[in-house]
């Protein structure tokens, strides 16, 4: 059984709807472009994510022509900077039609560069020894955004090449003005080779996308554009990619655009989505009269009009409780138990999830701030964090700093793949860095510290080296005297040094054991991946494998070195039969035991429900 | 202790940066406005989810000016729809100043509604039965935006009326192309108005912060442009709204924004956050210099700009999980439980978050779609997801027709604050509705029912009517033939109808029991809000509290009519007296059982991590 998607569907509905539209004419401006079959149609949608929806002729090759001008303005970019870039090509919409000269009267400026003169200008801007490899430079950035090896259509290139006299000439009109700074020769065949460039319809989705992505290609992973680049491309698409009704286009579609002439368009809804059409016939604006009707469709349908947002800051706080109602796994004994209950309610854990930005990091900081005076430790678990920008790195930063000041700790859990928040908190704090700024792998390692710190004041003795007696032991406390008496003599001593493995998972459970000194931890894989548990002093371990039968479930092992006592199954079977009130004791508190961690870890589910 | 947030402290110190810049004038061209001190300076941040901050002269009040057109614009969309108001006022950008005439000169339609001429059209599209009815829906309508009561400001609209002549020849031209449709007069003076209308800095943060929260003041809750409308209201913001630089503000700042004449500047970042600045001092556009200072400086640290996006799409799945890895809080006798664990891997829960829009959606069907083969259920709980748009919706339902033909089941749970899903599948699904579309209040209901479909074939006789005998009691499993016969004269044969409580939370827990016949379930408030589990015959309930001695800590009542033996701690103490291998082999029983439990429930809270 294969289902296809419900989006499929509603894509192949959308473009039989759009098939009968046939109004418009095929480019004929290049003897080249005249010869594609006005018939061609194909749409293809990608996400930022990655999925990707194709219907009708979108492996047709054709030339992508004007289309090229806002990736070639994002290369000219990276290769200039803001202020060089702005010097030669503005970024003012004109109501003028693609291919007029429209340069600035006073400076000779370009108006934008989605006009030819103006991406003839950017041309110019594209760094490279020898004309040849500023257009591998171009193949190759094309390639990375559409996820595939590129190549020139010749026959394209050779028709425009000779038929380009309009092109040429604003090609010396801006070396007159100083806006190409050599010979426009090299620099015009350059554009020309640029428009020729072949693609099919879904290059243009997945090109789409990638801009949609922040300049990196969803289904490659490889950045095809600088991140801080996108919004400059994109905000010469929204203004200047539709030629003269940018106006109209902002209002009715609402998506940045740009068409080429042998038919493309391609739209980019930024974080969003890249939408790619093919259809040669043209409207009178030069672009495919397909392409228009099916954005339009698109943004109406889909809802995908860039004004049209709900809001986003308050999603950021994923769950967020307190450290009372939601311990580390460090188990402890009934008086440190109690204690833990009252201390931990100063510790606050925080899941975010997301993208981090200073809107969305705003409630965090507002929360945290509101609750500091009553609190002591804050973590933020930012496992589910998907990004972080400089933003919400600074806002962090000063939050860190301020609850520093005021004795209060925030921790971060889960961001090794933020790497930036760690670089960023270097920066700033500068040598307070080892001080104040502390992270942990997971939140249970970052509560068990938290709980120690609050522990560390009341507590008597350091657990590593307090000793238990058997009269201390959790499950022989209803025992008499002279029944621990008869217990004592089989309780069978054992030392373990640090490291050392006391239960193997998959053994055969023979014993139970005590824990008289030291601390042991449950892992539940080969190496210390996942701590499921830590157990103090006066614990008992190993007790549910050894009373249901099983093998061992987990590993268990020696934090420090451990002193404990060994109870095993053979010797607990004969004290049912000859002192079965023990056994009774010994039982009811194991109930009473696994009924308190029962009804401790009902209370933590219900937390996530 | 209370400590300022990080936030404030930034725009503190923005804004003493911002300070010094002194340059421009300040309005002269009604004697009113050139009274305003130079000095004054506010700037106010509100986020769309509500939170705001102010530093400087927030609360000095002037008069909104231009910055109204905007919000007259909405209203005249709302009153006329968007096909009359184009038909009136068209959207591109003009590269004139503010005050010039620009009507198309073939049509005579004004540019666009930032301009006066388009803003004096949109004055005449305003509704009401007297120009006092009609100013007083604009200043109402204002109000609702700004979450206070606004005032005319009397003198500046007497200096606006008496110097008024250019915009009162605009008036008439307008009415000579039929742009206005009666004497100009009344309309021009509601255009004074509208623009004489007092607000201070913090209104104006938080008016744009009811545009980026889709129309719904934050702070009140009360809306104020509906949704539909707020995409058209930013679209001519964001081309026309700085007057005659749209692609360079696009360019630099990527905010969609107003200014007026008197100093104010508003700006609106959809979805996210609102900004207000009010500063008297003008630059040749007539724009306040501070306040273009003050949105180029936010959106550069801030990283504010529009195109300047992360990925959406897949942060919507917070969690998923099989219904064989979560089971419904029905506790299953041995054998159900055992043939529910294979069985239940059909079943699969999505938890989702955030808006659900197109975009969001796409990978939950996508996700959904790949797992169905092999899969019979599909619980989309919905709990934590703020909105859904039609977009969403129709997926969803597409969705849910598409699995309803193939013999799979989508349930929704957490929905009830989602009314427009519940009307659209009426809408769309028509007499199949009751039977495709399935919803639960919360997702253990859901689970439970999806269970009970699955176990329903290879049941061989249903719970409520099955009866087990003491041999079939989990907890009596391990007792010989003659130990059984010793324990059954203890066992006290009670029987519940319907509905009964069989278990009062907060009573002494002097027994506990063994379900012979019938269902009971455990509730933790009085009423049948949260249910915490559910019983079939075989299995005991009420031994936790019977074994710790604590006061039962949850109601127990009867499903189904129930018939179940009662045991009392009195007899079962005695038990262990005078025959304690029966007793042992009990607790042992109940110990293996609490142990199941307990590794169940630390296997679900690890989903959670």
């Amino acid at each position: 059984m294969k289902l296809t998607s419900p989006i499929q569907d509603f894509l192949e509905e959308l473009y039989t709807q759009c098939k009968p539209e046939t109004g418009g004419q095929v480019a004929t401006y290049i003897p080249e472009l005249a010869k594609a079959d006005p018939n061609w149609f194909g749409l293809c949608i990608a996400t930022a994510s990655g999925a990707v929806y194709e219907v009708g002729d979108t492996r047709q090759e054709f030339t992508i022509q004007s289309i090229s001008k806002p990736f070639v303005y994002g290369l000219a970019l990276e290769d200039n900077g803001r202020d060089t870039t702005l010097d030669r090509v503005g970024v003012e919409p004109t109501g003028d039609a693609f291919n007029s000269i429209s340069l600035d009267p006073g400076t000779g400026r370009p108006r934008n560069p989605m006009i030819n003169a103006g991406a003839i200008a950017t041309a110019g801007l594209i760094a490279g020894k020898s004309p040849a490899a500023r257009f591998r430079r171009i193949l190759e950035t094309f390639s990375l955004y559409a996820g595939r090896e590129l190549a020139l259509d010749e026959t394209v290139y050779r028709s425009e090449s000779e038929t380009g006299h309009r092109n040429r000439a604003i090609g010396h009109m801006l070396r007159n003005f100083d806006k190409l700074t050599s010979d426009p020769g090299p620099t015009t065949d350059l554009y020309f080779k640029q428009c020729s460039i072949s693609v099919n319809c879904r290059d243009l989705g997945i090109m789409a996308a990638t801009l949609a992505n922040r300049g990196v290609n969803p289904l490659t992973g490889k950045q095809a554009l600088r991140g801080e680049y996108v919004e400059s491309v994109l905000s010469v698409m929204g203004t200047c990619g539709m030629y003269d009704y940018a106006g109209e286009w902002l209002y009715n579609v609402g998506i940045p655009a740009k068409s080429g002439v042998a038919g493309g368009v391609m739209a980019v809804l930024p974080g969003q989505i890249g939408i790619g059409v093919f259809s040669p016939r043209l409207d009178a604006h030069g672009n495919s009269v397909r392409g228009i009707r099916i954005c339009e469709e698109l943004s109406r349908k889909l809802e995908l009009h860039l004004f049209n947002r709900a809001a986003t800051g308050k999603s950021t706080i994923r769950l967020q409780f307190s450290g009372a109602d939601f311990n580390s796994c460090h188990v402890r004994g009934a008086a440190e138990g109690q204690e833990l209950r009252a201390l931990a309610k100063a510790i606050q854990v925080y899941q975010l999830q997301g993208h981090l930005t200073f809107v969305t990091t705003e409630p965090v900081l507002r929360d945290v701030l509101e609750q500091a005076p009553g609190l002591r430790y804050f973590i933020l678990d930012l496992k589910r964090v998907f990004s972080l920008n400089e933003s919400a790195g600074h806002l962090l930063n000063s939050l860190v700093e301020k609850l520093a000041a005021n004795r209060r700790t925030v921790i971060f859990t889960h961001c090794q793949h933020l790497p930036l928040l760690r670089r960023m908190m270097k920066k700033k704090l500068g040598a307070r860095f080892e001080q104040i700024f502390a992270t942990f792998p997971d939140n249970d390692l970052a509560l068990e510290w938290c709980e120690e710190q609050l522990l560390e004041n009341t507590r008597h003795a350091h657990a590593a080296h307090y000793k238990s007696k058997p009269t201390d032991y959790e499950l022989l406390q209803a025992l008499s005297e002279s029944e621990l008496k008869i217990i004592q003599p089989l309780l069978q001593p054992r030392k373990f040094k640090a490291g050392q493995k006391i239960i193997r998972a998959g053994d055969e459970a023979r014993e139970m054991f005590f824990l008289a000194r030291g601390m042991v931890s449950v892992y539940l894989r080969d190496e210390e991946t996942h701590r499921l548990a830590t157990f103090s002093p006066g614990m008992a371990f190993g007790e549910m494998a050894f009373l249901d039968g099983a093998p061992r479930s987990a590993n268990i092992l020696a934090d420090t070195e451990v002193e404990c006592d060994l109870l095993a199954m053979d010797d607990f079977t004969a004290l049912g039969k000859q002192h079965p009130a023990i056994k009774i004791k010994i039982l009811e508190k194991l109930c009473l035991n696994l009924t308190g961690k029962l009804r401790k870890a009902n209370r933590e589910l219900s937390l996530f429900q």
